[in-house]
């Protein structure tokens, strides 16, 4: 995959939560995703369609989750809740949603309604077909995980 | 939710299952989810996003879809390996792939790369501005539940 695909969700990332949660996020190394899988208990799933085919995941812990939307919302809110997963997807989706708008060439995507899996310890799998990236965020919140797997479409794809 | 974006899937998975899989599909009555929502062990996800913007999710309980993914590939394979993930994503591809070819009016829609949660016991939420309808499907290697939550976008939004 292609860098600058990944530079904009690593600045949109940093935007988010530092205007909406006024958290600052440090960057580690992004990271080839590779079997087996890392396990999370909380994650926020975007599907992304246009001239850039892929997902989006934002991936934590519980206790990090939870400190977040308690930011996000001002309220503590029980994982639960629809509450909770409205916040989470409402995450995942701003930091897509302003990823998209810095890719390069003025790329034509869609983004689709988040999904958020709640779940002690789940692994969330793409297509092997599609490598993923994997950009660890660390906080005062603890750490978030952002996967990246998207593709270009060539024009041939997009007339089938 | 209109019931013209329910029947698609429904003639979807069962022309799916049985030209894939030589497996029927009995369809239960369609509900609408609500908190709590139902546990599975694998769920394979897709974003729709264009005039009709959502998400389509493929539950399973593990044996369910260890047994279904041996029809599909011909083998048995691992519930933790990539293969496995890459079936499961190929399923629900199919499904949303057919199903949106069979939308009302033409709509123009595109779908987002699978990605596949593996998770013993994990609940999928939307977002509350959705609803989301579940399709109860048995058949003969148990119960699937496809989850459709997609809304149709106004002019007004997509040009925002």
């Amino acid at each position: 995959m292609d860098a600058s695909y990944i530079t904009p969700f690593v600045a949109s990332i940093q935007n988010v939560f530092s205007t909406m949660l006024q958290l600052p996020v440090e960057i580690g190394e992004p990271t080839i995703k590779s079997n087996p899988h890392p396990e999370f208990d909380i994650s926020g799933i975007i599907g992304m369609s246009g001239d850039v085919v892929g997902s989006v995941v934002l991936s934590f812990p519980t206790e990090t989750a939870v400190s977040i939307v308690q930011l996000f919302t001002g309220m503590e809110i029980d994982a639960e809740s629809d509450d909770f997963a409205d916040a989470i997807g409402e995450l995942v989706n701003m930091v897509s949603g302003g990823a998209k708008a810095a890719f390069p060439d003025n790329k034509r995507v869609s983004i689709s309604c988040p999904s958020v899996v709640i779940g002690k310890g789940h692994r969330i799998a793409g297509q092997s077909d599609t490598p993923c990236v994997m950009i660890p965020c660390q906080t005062d919140c603890g750490e978030v995980v952002i996967e990246v797997a998207i593709k270009q479409v060539t024009a041939a794809a997009q007339a089938a």
